[in-house]
């Protein structure tokens, strides 16, 4: 990184869309290398852009040969702390927070669910996906004991604000929310939503009645 | 809306997000009127930028009694075309499909899943939330039959452009892919993305190691 050089949170966030891409170029082994123009192509954005956003890192490429794939997988991971697994803290066990914890595609992609809290009687103790439900009284004690630093958030809207809390004052900083509800948190924590009625109600503004 | 004033897509994501937070206000019943002021704080947006966002499509609030909430509830939900249900196709009932089939989130807020297709002939027939699945050979002639417009994806990653191909083609306007991997469409298909694990990845740049 050159410098102190605050970068954009737009750049940051376009970093795991060229780290997906590229884990399936490289899976799909035909090449080891490719280009900002073919990169920007496959995912619609200008080369202009993307080679402008890589060089807030570093030099990846070289005018001609373009990328090393492998190379530029492992440099952002590095960049983004993906070359660790993350364990992640999943807080409601409904219909949704159970498909999450079935999920497969936390682990290749750098996240575990390790730890899964509700309230309901009915369903603390039992394992889903091998992972005993812990009570949600038992949560803040847990998160600093194994110094979790990131959570997702899978409960119903009204119960979202006072889980927020709870994990920010336990001292997670990163939450995943898809509780359809803003969620107000200190600053130095982290909090991105899925929340897919939003994208749904944003894409028809622009279809006709 | 002023003439033919072109607004930022990035004021039209924002609208749904004001749109949620005056319906939670609304259900909560406390009073009849909000301000920019509160809903910015509630949202963590400036009152300026709330203001400046709606100022595109007219005069909703007065200087001192701020904005009627129900009435600015009819007026984003007639802007963003949301004064009617959007029947949704669904494509693919694997165990996010399903999930989704059963989210009772859908239809409070516009949008209802009618359709389901799949290609596995273990699935093909069976009923998913009174919904029998159809065969992906039988997706175009239904998506042009009834017109659809909005189609949600819960492919997997390989099979996503080759579905998307055909929802266009079949007519579709409106794509959200749960597939993590970037879609091809002509520029007046909408493609909105749900991937948890970039928001993830975004998230942990700014986490130590």
């Amino acid at each position: 990184m050159s410098g102190d050089e605050k970068i954009p949170d737009i750049v940051i966030g376009r970093l795991p869309i060229y780290l997906r891409e590229l884990r399936r170029l490289q899976s799909e082994g035909g090449k080891p290398t490719t280009s900002s123009r073919e990169l920007g192509e496959l995912l619609g954005i200008s080369s202009a852009q993307i080679r402008k956003d890589l060089s807030h890192f570093g030099e990846f490429g070289k005018q001609g040969t373009g990328y090393h794939i492998n190379y530029l997988i492992d440099q952002l991971s590095h960049i983004l702390h993906l070359d660790r697994i993350w364990p992640v803290a999943l807080v409601g066990a409904g219909s949704l927070g159970t498909a999450l914890a079935h999920y497969d595609g936390f682990a290749p992609r750098g996240f575990e669910i390790r730890w899964i809290f509700d309230n309901d009687p009915g369903k603390i103790g039992r394992q889903i996906n091998g992972i005993a439900v812990q009570s949600l009284a038992e949560m803040a004690e847990t998160v600093a004991r194994h110094k979790i630093q990131v959570a997702v958030i899978a409960t119903p809207a009204r119960a979202a604000q006072e889980v927020t809390n709870r994990l920010v004052e336990a001292g997670v900083k990163a939450i995943l929310s898809y509780a359809p509800v803003h969620l107000i948190a200190p600053p130095e924590v982290q909090v991105s939503y899925s929340d897919p009625l939003t994208e749904l109600q944003r894409m028809t503004y622009y279809l006709g009645k």
